[in-house]
């Protein structure tokens, strides 16, 4: 069964996706052998374009998102592998004209597919229900695959529907819903870092951790993207999946093994730990920000209340974490891109050396620096040399994957997504189950910033720290944003 | 009382130690304005020099071993602080030559004195006793001190004996035993480490740690001190003092403060808690080694047994370290000059990660290095970026005094002990107790490489990793000796 053909089939090939992120990672991985020798990838949009006309657009998006790796040679070996069909695949007539075309170019012994949806999120009600009831959802000489971006829902009813829908049509071992984040290295490593090392767990609870950062920030504005991002806005953006998935791999237990259902069921004991605030909490517990110049960004509403930057405060309530605040935050036209992890731990019991006069000891901090610088700082005291007594200053053990793997660059998450999902590992992938408990913790917070009673968003200045307000968050309970990555 | 005039009388000023280590740490310490203003320093020897003349040597000595901090215009400065008398300290006739001229020049009012023994140990009774009887250790008008260089006996029965006839003539309160490793910054940098972080504390006992090792290893040979070193040997002339101190660092509860007895109460409590071993036990847990040549050298047995290097093994019967081993080396003639300990971590109690075929899981090492790469290693498994699944590699989280004090060269050790002796801080001297204990450790292991029954040294390859029976020593036990420092 594993030798039918293997074909990726991509919703939305005229999509920017496809061009910037989804066929250079293709492309790279043939680069690499990684690529399954038979497998083709087959372009689907509604643009009258030629299976060459499609390899072209796709040959430009990799020269401009991928030139580095750009290689004449290389890509004419890659190219044959693109084939386009012109169709609409909302509609049930049209989608059969691809039907048609996968049949005949697989052959009667049938094979394997991998569909992947790329288009707007209003399209995959249609297309889910389309393939369904055209029978192409059912194995038929190989497996059938649905691959799935975000955003999933806008909120737990329309995440509830989504995944009805879906359940009509496929079991949830085939679907692979997508969160980019879990596939970098880094954010894998927060696995490694945790349950290959003694080193962290016996201190990773409540008794030796004050409180937890999560920070991803962006310096790039809406771009654009005006109309789609008014609609959302950074908590749907990168809260509920990105963010809340980074903290479910920080505080979840260890699973017994590697493997994507003992991975999923520890995360979601921790999204199932976490309170879902009532609507004044959530009121209290988050900050929203607007950059300046966010309401005349093309398709944005001239009195939009969206929020471009949050932070927001959640507990745990299990053994581990009670107590703990885990402080999240995101934005976007912020001073720099980064994404890290910022475990504060507490201070020691005792200090046995005198502080200098008015001073205090910071107290030891890991960073887990995702992006873009990734590896690890660990913040510790250590004796300031060639001084009189035991003068302290706070210094940083420190590990950068480009000094330990100066030739193999961090990848792109997507060559290894796409992996997973052609072999059939979903520990990547979100189950229907996490996805739903995080639209619950979220949606109070999405009501605060968008009804009457909760906080309006602070305007914030471009390229700045972001709003105040993000700030006193954190200072009300006598702590504050820290970096310690470089940036 | 503390304005009086301030002395450091050198006895033994002809020596190597005084032009090597003493007057150019002084010279430093002048030119960082760390000297107190009035303090002059009295060089006492033999030798008929007159006071330019000792300063004409001085000078050399500073140029030949300090020569990147060497200033024409700071040692004329420096220099009108030295003075010399030329005299028999053993002779308590000649010493009364001294006695006179420290009178005459501190005046009326008496002064402070700080006397250092930088003679050959044989004639460290005759001096004390003659310091004693001449009224010259009783306070006038100022404090008496005596900072008493290594080696402090040769035994349990001769320190002890050394012990008491410090007793009959000065108080332990004003005994400085120098052990030069308490002086170095990453030495004391332990306790930093230990107590001024809430990182390692929790894993610092026999439930996360294997074992230690603590390795000093010298490449120089006995270098012309063939004749002293015959009769001392590698457990004499390191492993009493400096292995054991820095053992005692390594393993000692936290003290409630930093200070002379808190800190020596916890190290002779650690001391205290390691069994003597018995003959045959000493025989087996200890490993010695010669290097080829050494019986060649110039006053050197050439039917030596003097162990140049050795191994061995000890155990700290105490809650916190029941069942750990503290494995300890140190010898001359060695692939390289290092200083540095070793922690090796328990494994994790469970993988939930797969190994390839064959494979086992490095686990955690923390390494402190003492010199000359002053820093700290801390070895750990991350994620292999760009591979499928989760490969694991083993890398060390790093910090580097040299990267973060780029300006601060770690001083020489004997800065620091010279201004604690002349401020009156003992914390990094040797208590008459540790002394003490220390020879009580290591009598049958000297015992066992000197008498029949014992271990023959092996010989071993100038400029090699020692003798493998050093390696066999642990190898019984499963471990090997390992090193993350980088020399």
């Amino acid at each position: 069964m594993e030798t039918s053909p293997l074909t990726l089939i991509i919703f939305g090939a005229s999509g920017d996706l496809t061009a910037r992120k989804l066929i250079p990672s293709l492309y790279r991985m043939a680069q690499k052998n990684r690529l399954p020798a038979d497998l083709t990838v087959v372009g689907v949009a509604r643009s009258p374009w030629s299976h060459d006309q499609f390899r072209d657009r796709m040959a430009a998006g990799v020269r401009e998102f991928a030139e580095p790796d750009w290689n004449p040679d290389a890509w004419r070996t890659f190219a044959p592998r693109l084939f386009y069909v012109p169709t609409d695949a909302g509609d049930p007539e049209k989608l059969a004209v691809l039907g048609r075309w996968l049949t005949q170019h697989e052959g009667t012994a049938g094979g394997r597919r991998l569909y992947y949806l790329s288009v707007s999120p209003t399209l995959y009600e249609g297309i889910i229900t389309n393939l369904g009831t055209s029978g192409m959802a059912e194995a038929n000489g190989g497996w059938r695959r649905l691959i799935i971006e975000k955003p999933f829902g806008r909120d737990l009813a329309s995440a509830r529907e989504l995944n009805r829908v879906l359940r009509q049509h496929f079991q949830e071992s085939q679907l692979y819903r997508i969160d980019h984040y879990l596939g970098k290295d880094t954010v894998q490593n927060i696995l490694a870092l945790r349950f290959a090392n003694i080193l962290f767990e016996p201190l990773w609870n409540r008794s030796y951790i004050d409180h937890v950062q999560i920070t991803v920030s962006e310096a790039v504005t809406v771009l654009g993207r005006g109309s789609y991002y008014d609609r959302a806005g950074v908590l749907r953006d990168m809260f509920q999946n990105h963010l809340l998935q980074i903290l479910a791999l920080v505080a979840m237990e260890a699973p017994a093994r590697y493997a994507a259902d003992t991975l999923r069921n520890e995360k979601i004991k921790v999204l199932d730990a976490i309170p879902v605030p009532r609507f004044e909490d959530a009121c209290q517990q988050l900050a929203c920000g607007q950059y300046a110049g966010y309401r005349q960004e093309e398709g944005v509403s001239p009195r939009s209340r969206t929020p471009t930057c949050a932070a927001l405060r959640l507990e745990i309530d299990n053994w581990r974490w009670r107590g703990v605040p885990f402080y999240l935050r995101s934005g976007k036209g912020l001073a720099r891109r980064t994404s890290e992890v910022l475990v504060q731990f507490r201070c020691p019991p005792h200090l046995m050396f005198p502080l200098p006069p008015g001073k205090t000891l910071e107290c030891n901090r890991l960073a887990l620096c995702l992006q873009p610088d990734e590896g690890i700082h660990m913040n510790f005291q250590a004796k300031v040399p060639d001084q009189e007594g035991m003068e302290l200053h706070a210094t940083d053990l420190e590990f950068h994957y480009r000094d330990s793997y100066p030739d193999v660059p961090i990848p792109e998450a997507y060559e290894r997504l796409l992996l997973d999902a052609i072999q059939g590992d979903a520990a990547l992938f979100m189950r229907s189950d996490e996805i739903e408990r995080a639209w619950e913790i979220m949606d109070p917070f999405l009501q605060a910033s968008e009804n009457p009673g909760g906080p309006e968003p602070e305007t914030y200045v471009l390229g700045s720290e972001g709003p105040k307000n993000a700030e006193a968050l954190l200072a009300r309970e006598g702590r504050r944003w820290d970096t310690l990555c470089k940036h």
